[in-house]
């Protein structure tokens, strides 16, 4: 596909003339959804050129039995896939005998919009059919915030130079079969076609997890703005219905159709309100009229962009790639559902499963817990909570004992997906993060009271985990962890990873201290959880036995912490010395010289940096920095973030602005050529960090206190963000010469920049 | 299944009673094949109950796409698959209307019994059918050695208690799938169906790789043992040919069909040619008569236990045991055809693809080159050598240059076929085996030309890949090979893993050895194969530069060489210790579990011992095999043999008695319970070495001595065998009091028993 073809715009993303080669890339870019259901920005009519047609709602999945090559006990059966849904969009258009299909029409003037402030997505170009026909098209198409099970189209045609009959066939189909099914199934079973006037219904039911969806439809039409009754023909199809009105159309005219869709779910209502509930949703948006529903949706955009919108000045690009990314990032996940939660690729793509990564931990909690309410992040972590059962069960089945919990790497309802035994089974870090976004959360938040009701027995559970994983090297005479595969899945089955060893005993240790806090404080629930859990001091003194006494491989010549036993034995040659033509090396090379090279696909070692800087100091980070980050192929998206903030925190601004544009604009501009499969949603948080903690250095560690370190990239003029700080609305704008913070809440602010101390009265802005 | 229902006789393997539980596991253990083609010991008639039909021609495989879960660079897109081969064997019996189907009978006396001294398959028994009629049933089957091409059947029948009608229907069918296609696809094309009297054949294509195949048979009837000719009826199929013949008989009343079938291939034809050859076959056959061919079965197969045959006195199910591991060697492979090689089911089933392992030069060269001439181990070494540009592209596509070669894990044509990274790109210690097969052959043989005619290049081009595979570690200031699976298989990814180590500086210090001695005797050669591998003195330097300081992992304390980097990290507990519910291992315990384990699948540092035994004291052979066998589960078929041999080795009978047992009667006593899927052909060949080389002791090192060092196991009263030593034939009886050599050749043989030289003139016999 063509690189950089998006047009540069400060909200919008912009696509201007009709190029078939982008119409995938352009069906990923331009999704829209409402952190319930979303789909790819495919087209209403007919197209016959290539296309990768997708409609999700979250939570609705199918476990797709697995593919290996050679089992291994303890993979999982299945690997649960988010699912391509019913199709609510589709309008069949005739022109008079012709098929309406832009793929065998010459194009004018085609221009599509993601409007990413008012929340909406259109199209507009001229068609010259062959047959001779010319019209004029718009369309605009919306997912609702405020109704969550609504969408809304808005589709115009005009006819330019005949009179004639326009023919439309809006249709619900229920046929949908997901492009990365493992053996070709059907994920579906259609149980009821409902047909009506103007409206109609499809109940399907997903096999094997029997997950109930209503799809519904309903039409009107207008001509030149006036509202018409046309006479209807039904089609009832094995897995479709489909309705056709035919209206006369004279030179000139404008016939529009409005089409609702709604998808209600059997994870909200019983299935047999089902059919009726999705009937009322479309009805409603119907008596509502697009225009009703356009308007609540540019308000409730308006009103996420209070407190999440970044401004850039003086880069366009860059301000439309961080709007985009935070954008994106409000479609896939709203908070208000501890159901869900961010799939990699959200509602753009199949690939990946749609489940549920350490990426939400490590890189999503931070951006949803800044720019919204503090529930939002606690849904989050309640979703791991309302896990742990299938966590611990987990672990038993790999030889866990006495409760403990060895959460998935890719799950959708907590049962573990994947199935390669490095990942699978050893990528085990991932359990470390589940505790770092309770520690996170309650910093930020101050919401200590999460721990007692509920963080507390995951800690538990994964403290075990580590006590036990952990074993005793009589040869080290400390505590080992053996066979493991790090953030840097670029090497597999290593022992003592710095990363997971350090991870392993900061859980310890911290469930210890949160244990003394607990007991101390929140007394009910001590005695609750130690009884539901059995946990006893004797216990606790073994973990502390093993974290207190944790092996940390360490360099004494270089002073650095060791990525893994045996890094040394490497041949160490600097990223910048290989050849291009090599690089990828993830697709230049075989994967056993991948792993017995000395390269690093994402932050390992500074991975443990970036989450505990404040236990390192200034020097000891940059020389970390300074060994590791050349020898970093940043082949995966989760890499160049973590390295950008670790910049910006010792004060490498190029380097710091050099990672960040490499992350910003991943889909934008296609770095990876893999648009066209969705985007790569959880990164776009980091890129959000990048930001806000990289180039703001805003932290907050655990003695709860707000710190900013504001710096700025030599590209831009001045950036501002807002964030949500334990309700109080704080708006930061730095430029090259100075820094303002406005308090916008009803209570003095008080907080470090540059570790001086101020205070921010109410409703205030304070120059530093 | 049942196990141990195979009756101990000294010759026969016997089955007596019919228990449909162990049909397929029969299926296996009654194969019959002479080397270039083979069978299940599928019933002629039909079956209703459960079977494993499967019929195998030498080197025709099917390149099956192959399945996997996660996708890595370099893995090979297809996994070359033994053929399950159109049936010849079947015939459809009625009697009077009623199908003749055992699992539908009443059957008495059933016996079945494979004699491996003459190289039949017998089944006799009485049946009554569901319609009342009695008969008796007696079938004898081969495949022939002398007419390799060629098989027969002899199938009588005796009407016990009725006068009616029997009607055979002999059949060809080509319809045959394999039970281990990976997506269920039909691997072959049926191009011609060619009928005739009592004759007829049937040409069929494999797809993708184009070999032909012709099948052919020819039947004749005997009534009461005089010829008779019955009228035909054909019917021709879309894969199948069958004729239908109807006889009258009278109570008392023997009818005997024989069916003559043969298999030719484009491998040794024409593809025009192969009609009227398998014709040929089978007229020929015909002509000779079933008698006649199994004299020349009996005769051949003498001629085989010659010099194969191991005597055990005093141990019924021990000299079943091991002459059932011979016979099945010899009818896997008979080592007249460069082209074919041992499968690991051999012509059993169909499991691991039937193609060629390390196995063959670590554990199956030895037997066949003691056993048979030794063109028939130079036969097994042209195999690797006529494959070397395959290994040298597999090496180029894993990123080595400069004509370095890697042998495939698992092959049929010389392109690797397995799938998995841990294995196919990092268990390259295969690569050392291929020299040692070389060294072996050479030491013991004495044909040091094929050096310099053959051998030379491959192990220049292993050389290459060791020195190149090894990078200078600057922590260790050696040479460390990084990222390895080592023999031990239940270790992945290690890193300077003893055995493979060892092996990489022994193969390039051997391979610089010969070059100067080929550069001293063999200037021609030498002069050539440095032209053809463009090597120079700068390159053997930077080998020698590699070998010369390998690192091998060694603990001062215990004075061991340890398995790999780290060994010494993990609890060592020994298996004693291990619940038996706990095992075996690989079932019972997840792949992450197991790989932090200590636990040891098959000899790894041991076996370096054991293959360079020559370079250890007796101390350090006794000091790792009591720090190593301890933590040795011997899940594999391959470990307990090398465990037997060292056992003797350092004097420890018991130990290497309670060895020996584990691997001599696997598949007869079905240890695994995996019988039915077929036998464990190259695990046999260690049965046979630890006999021979164990309590044997027989040894040829690089001096070409011939060294025995006899002990024998408590349990028995003598055993012999009987080795064909550079073209003598020498019978060795070994029993508690005494030890004699029998000089059966027309030259004086000196060899060395317990370390004194003795001298055996021809056609003498000497006692020790």
């Amino acid at each position: 596909m063509n690189k950089n073809y998006i047009i540069p715009n400060e909200w919008s993303i912009i696509e201007d003339g009709f190029d078939a080669e982008n119409v995938e890339a352009s069906e990923s870019l331009f999704s829209i959804g409402n952190g319930s259901m979303g789909q790819r920005a495919n087209f209403e009519e007919d197209y016959s050129g290539k296309t990768f047609q997708g409609s999700y709602i979250g939570g609705i999945y199918y476990p797709d039995k697995t593919r290996v090559g050679w089992w291994k006990n303890g993979y999982p059966e299945y690997f649960a896939k988010v699912l391509n849904a019913p199709n609510w969009i589709g309008i069949h258009i005739k022109i008079n005998e012709t098929t309406f299909d832009l793929n065998t029409c010459k194009i004018s003037n085609f221009k599509r919009e993601l409007n990413m402030k008012e929340g909406w997505l259109s199209r507009s170009f001229q068609a010259t059919l062959p047959t001779g026909e010319e019209i004029e098209v718009f369309a605009k198409r919306l997912i609702s915030v405020k109704y969550n099970e609504v969408g809304a189209i808005e589709y115009q045609i005009k006819a330019l130079n005949f009179s004639g009959e326009i023919t439309f066939s809006p249709y619900l189909d229920a046929g949908i079969e997901n492009e990365d099914a493992n053996y070709d199934e059907f994920f579906w079973e259609i149980l009821n076609i409902v047909e009506g006037t103007n409206n109609g219904c499809i109940l399907s039911k997903t096999l094997k997890t029997g997950f109930h969806v209503a799809t519904a439809m309903e039409v009107e039409f207008a001509i030149n703005g006036k509202s018409v009754e046309v006479p209807q023909e039904t089609e009832i199809a094995e897995k479709s219905l489909t309705y056709t009105y035919s209206l006369t159309v004279a030179e000139g005219e404008t016939i529009t159709i409005y089409k609702y869709g709604s998808y209600v779910s059997s994870l909200n209502y019983k299935n047999e309100e089902l059919i009726a509930a999705a009937a009322l949703n479309v009805k409603s948006a119907k008596e509502l009229g697009f225009k009703t529903l356009l308007q609540s949706q540019i308000d409730a955009w308006a009103e996420i962009w209070k407190t999440a919108d970044i401004v850039i000045e003086g880069d366009v690009k860059a301000q439309q790639g961080i709007r985009f990314n935070i954008f994106q990032l409000n479609q896939t996940y709203m908070g208000t559902d501890a159901r869900l939660n961010i799939g990699p690729k959200g509602f753009t793509g199949e690939k990946y499963g749609g489940s549920t990564y350490w990426d939400t931990e490590a890189y999503c909690i931070p951006f949803y817990m800044a720019t919204k309410d503090a529930s939002v992040a606690k849904n989050l972590l309640l979703y791991r909570y309302n896990q742990l059962d299938k966590a611990i069960e987990n672990a038993a089945k790999l030889g866990f004992k006495n409760g403990a919990a060895l959460y998935p790497m890719v799950t959708m309802n907590g049962e573990e997906c994947h199935n390669e035994w490095e990942i699978t089974f050893e990528e085990i870090h991932r359990n470390g993060a589940m505790v770092y976004g309770i520690y996170n959360y309650v910093n930020f938040t101050q919401d200590f009271e999460y721990i007692p009701k509920n963080g507390l027995e995951v800690m538990i559970a994964i403290s075990r985990f580590w006590h036990q994983r952990a074993n005793y090297s009589a040869a080290k005479e400390q505590y080992v962890i053996l066979g493991v595969t790090g953030p840097n899945e670029y090497e597999n089955n290593i022992n003592n990873n710095f990363y997971t060893n350090y991870l392993a005993a900061w859980c310890i240790e911290y469930t210890v201290e949160c244990l003394a806090k607990v007991r101390d404080l929140y007394g009910a629930d001590f005695e609750r959880v130690m009884a539901k859990t059995n946990l006893t001091d004797a216990e606790i003194n073994k973990w502390l036995e093993v974290s207190g006494n944790m092996y940390f491989p360490f360099d004494e010549e270089r002073k650095v912490f060791l990525q893994q036993d045996g890094f040394l034995d490497k041949e160490i040659i600097p990223v910048s010395q290989l050849p291009k033509s090599e690089r990828p090396i993830n697709q230049k090379w075989s994967w056993d010289r991948i792993l017995r090279s000395c390269y690093i696909k994402q932050a390992d070692v500074l991975q443990g940096m970036f989450l505990f800087e404040n236990r390192f100091s200034k020097d000891e980070l940059e020389r970390h920095f300074d060994f590791y980050e050349p020898l970093t192929v940043h082949e995966s998206s989760l890499s160049p973030c973590v390295h950008s903030i670790l910049a910006a925190s010792i004060d490498r601004m190029p380097k710091a602005y050099e990672q960040y544009v490499r992350t910003s604009r991943l889909d934008l501009d296609d770095y990876n050529h893999e648009v066209h499969e969705g985007c790569h949603i959880t990164s776009m948080a980091g890129t959000w960090m990048s930001i806000v903690q990289g180039f703001g250095g805003m932290r907050v560690w655990d003695d709860g206190v707000l710190n900013f370190k504001p710096q700025i990239p030599a590209e831009w003029k001045s950036y501002s963000f807002t964030i949500n700080f334990r309700g109080s609305i704080l708006k930061v704008y730095i430029s090259k010469n100075e820094c303002k913070f406005m308090n916008e809440s009803d209570s003095e602010l008080k907080l470090f920049v540059n570790n001086k101390e101020i205070s921010i009265p109410s409703n205030q802005l304070v120059t530093v």
